[in-house]
């Protein structure tokens, strides 16, 4: 173990991806978690009391060590007792809208999974493998607010799955509408999700708030920086969500209308060949080898069979064919949890630390 | 009981679809099951000796009568056994190709449910709301084929619950274009469908065929009868099917691209007012009252709760809202057992009956 | 409709058991809802406000008329507003403990799905079938606390179906003890159980408080009514509760030890012969025609195929053979809400009313 | 890589078990493969074919490397192309029931996991933490069928669970009779299980001949090697087997009998310090270092959230209290592909390797 590793804190460790958040975090060679943030209410109990049977979100092999389990802890605000430079967001929208600002302003970086700062104007959204040049952003951030710190922000766990596969198209080909419709699996809607009375049997048609930020969020992941502000990409975008039976795992069928006409084994090509992060050379500890990776089978991806590829942070794409009213279309695989809250905030973190954006 | 019941045979009877259409039989007011057809393999077995648990299709209170358990399966070949007018065709598409024209050929009425001959250009393939005037073409099919019987064809299970739904805004406004992804029941496949392990826990985006017919057969239906022949309606239709766990119920997200500039109310009332059969003045019995029924509550409609509506004969539509690519987009639901296949083809039958083409 | 229909209310109408009873009580052939009683909090909402897509319980075409659906919740007071004999309590057992002794004192019959007082000395806890007699404790009960009213009460879900097959075998031979695991369904736990993520390819094996009732219960609905109180039967129970991924229908695998030595086919027989009300000459609208039903096939009974025959208000058993350790084991399988909650709680009112209980 | 890797082969490799057992050798510090043997119909072709998506078993990063993707399928006949000391079978049981002897009369140490021979009088069952004493029964097996080789066999899934928690019991304080009702997952039916829409929302309380394998293995698996014989232990079992929807993980429900008198501590006592293999001085490299372990929460264990403790390859018991029958229950669970099938078969492997029982 280095000397010198970043000490980190994580708030909202009693939920689901806070949990899983953790549990990523042990053992990580950039990463050393020194406080657990809950609510007032929660305050001063020992992280094992709130520990979840599924709070490992399946995360193998991957047990809490004893000194994590007997962490009290602490109330969420700014203070002596979170001597760390980075704290991880995983609180629910409504509480990280007064807390995430007053740990940005008392000095902390805040690498949050909220929604609610995602699409403000100066807060950078990014997926690291898309557009790591938007954390830029803080810089214009920290001047306009008067803040030490600052926010970054984690896109939506169905945003993250769609805009991996088409990021590498919209980059060579442009693109300018994509129909998407999700099956979206029950650990996205956290441990108070729906009843097993209702989902049985079932499929749910509604999941609140969700179409929105998949129809919005990847204009501006896609966006360009220049002057100190993101241009969105003028991508139509329709969703259609759906809640289904499944433990972990978005799947999607997305129908894509492309900037050029383009043959399909352009795609994929463009798929196979896009390895962003290394060509920047960032070498980020918890980035895919393979952030896409498409599987031949007529059948495939299967959410309980494919999720778990490239330890699940990679976006698994597959059934390319043409599309009658746009170009193609393809099914395409995310892991909700592992890469799209967790895995997901926990990389931009490390991209945050390897830009040299926190000293 | 009026004494001159049609009398009916059903072929296939040891399949899912062949007991649901058995027991939507018992007590219907127009037909009388006089024989059953099965495998040369299964002939002279009792027809409750193939009754497997699962083929009342959760028909709720049809028990099979003593009558009809005792009735022996046949081998499915025309001849004195069969004395009958109309042969209901539950069959597989492989068997369906020789038996079907031969029945057809011995002068009987053959319903069927098999894909085999929907897409030949002198056999009609009807949803009575839909098309009831393309039956007409049983006269050319005769003719030209040299024929005293017919078949008359009930389109897949995905495409009725489709056609149902966009046909009155077809009629109304006109359809230029339909995006659709379904998430299709277990029953779907009949007895011989995916295994639990396949998918407990998973989402199977595939259904061989499944997404060729839902692309094509709207096509046919939605077209126009000119001159003895079929004009297909101008409609380009995209197709994405999975395979997800519920046991009925075929739930689908639409996108439709109309032929004018719309109002969302317009929709809503073009449904509310299409009773095309009621407007025939054909009175079937098992019609549904109202063949599209909106509901307002934005979860909805979900297919556990809602696909017994109508005793499952009516197509369930909710989530009306304009589309970002093409104009508009909603989730409609069918019950692919009671409609698709069983009920569809009882009703194209009570149609056949009704229209005079048997005597 | 007769002139003379009962007027009955329900109590905790906006739960799954208040709202599946409400919806058997349409069209009763001796009972008129007059009431709907609901929280404090949601006194003057419609009762259409608060009905829930599952709370039809599957009850197939029951759907809730106009002037039902129009009704207003009151609060749980006994007064005016209360005009009727009989209250159906499906309240919680905190809420009924203060409320139903309340409704009693008052004079009005409540009967009662909750827990709370059950195992009361001077509180009748029936099944018509196993112990219509008594309901003869009332007037001990009246007597006693001075009440005009009285409070009857139904099992819970799990012990009904047990109890309806060990009855005639107790009756018949006496039983000394009884091991018993079951496999509960989710709406046994109404429409706040357990999440869909905790369920889903799982199995919990603990449901709190139910090994407890279902160990007790029995004794008293198998004891003797001698000198205005019960005797409970000597026998011993032992139970294991779990909760698996059905929608409704507990399943429950029964080993006895029998108080004589008896054949295979005398069980049977003793199954098969067992109409207890028929023979006491109580003809009560919702009993079942054979209140216990053996199924054959070596693969019976299961949940999904066989929970509603007779309704749901029989219990279906199967696969009787020797055990090693006690004498006999079978399956069995019994509708939780259709017979369990609302069901039962409905046949005991019948009961009440045949018996000339209240005036 | 040591030099000296026992060469080994899997019978059986297209199916679930033989593909895990296949995975599981990946990277073995004692074994290697070198073979692999199908059906007649499937030798030549390369194993990378019959791959099933679910055949990893959710044996977690554990790929099939390239090398043994190319390796073909052989005809299961003794001979030059298995070039090794070692088959594992997991073939089916009428399949093997030629094909073991064969190899063990040409020299090979057969592993199986067929249910064929195992209680043949001459063949070791054993499980090696409970019995690994019996394994001495092969010098007898070989003396009278005259083989060079042998053939020892692992017991049924449901057994092991069960058996690991019963054998420290049994050995301290004497076992009389034991009652269990499983609750079985659907990976133990193998890839041509029972079907989804069979399994929806559905329970099957019956699953072929297991009820007979759990109610008699026990007893030879706990017997006495005596004099070259398996004296079985008298211990009454009654089982009652179910199939529910879970993908892995057996859970079963235990009611004991024990020899004498016993306090509920000293069981957790018993349970916790048993460490047979380690006390034997058998260090095997599958072997779970915990091979009981015991949950306190009260609602534990759980198929979903417990079965991958220790790598699947320990019984996890909870809910330990007295039984009012005979004298406790609890309530255990066993994975029954990660140990029960594919890891007991390893073990057993290491076990006859490491006792010198093969050359």
């Amino acid at each position: 173990m280095p000397v010198s590793k970043r000490k980190v804190a994580v708030l909202g460790a009693s939920g689901l991806v806070g949990q899983r958040l953790v549990r990523s975090l042990v053992g990580h060679p950039w990463f050393e978690v020194v406080a657990l943030g809950g609510s007032k209410r929660r305050a001063g109990t020992p992280f094992r009391d709130v520990l979840h049977p599924l709070g490992s979100g399946d995360l193998h092999g991957a047990a809490v060590p004893q000194e994590l389990a007997d962490m009290r802890l602490l109330e969420c605000e700014p203070g002596a007792a979170f001597d760390c430079d980075i704290v991880f967001s995983a609180l629910p929208a409504e509480v990280a809208e007064q807390v995430e600002p007053a740990f940005a302003q008392a000095g902390y970086a805040v690498v949050s999974n909220a929604r609610t700062y995602r699409m403000d104007a100066d807060v950078p959204l990014v997926i690291p493998e898309v557009n790591h040049d938007h954390i830029a952003l803080v810089e214009k951030q920290r001047r306009e607010r008067g803040w030490r710190g600052c926010i970054v922000t984690n896109p939506n766990c169905s945003t993250i799955a769609l805009t991996l596969t088409i990021a590498p198209l919209a980059r060579k080909f442009g693109i300018e509408a994509v129909q998407v419709t999700t099956m979206q699996a029950l650990s996205g809607a956290g441990l108070s999700g729906p009843s097993a009375l209702d989902m049985l049997d079932n499929v749910v048609p509604y999941i609140g708030g969700e179409e929105d930020k998949l129809e919005t969020e990847p204009q501006k992941l896609l966006g360009t920086l220049a002057a100190g502000s993101i241009e969105p990409m003028d991508i139509k975008i329709s969703a259609q969500c759906n809640r289904v039976s499944t433990v972990h795992g978005h799947l999607e069928c997305v129908a894509v209308k492309l900037g050029s006409r383009v043959e399909q084994d352009e795609l994929l090509a463009a798929w196979a060949e896009w390895h962003p992060l290394q060509d920047a050379g960032l070498h980020l500890p918890s980035a895919p080898a393979q952030p896409v990776i498409y599987l031949q089978e007529p059948n495939r991806p299967q959410p309980r069979v494919d999720r778990d590829l490239e330890n699940g942070m990679a976006s698994i794409v597959g059934r390319l064919r043409p599309d009658p009213i746009l170009d193609y279309k393809f099914v395409a695989l995310g892991h909700n949890l592992a890469r799209g809250a967790a895995g997901g905030t926990l990389l931009l973190a490390e991209l945050l630390h390897a830009s040299g954006a926190i000293d």
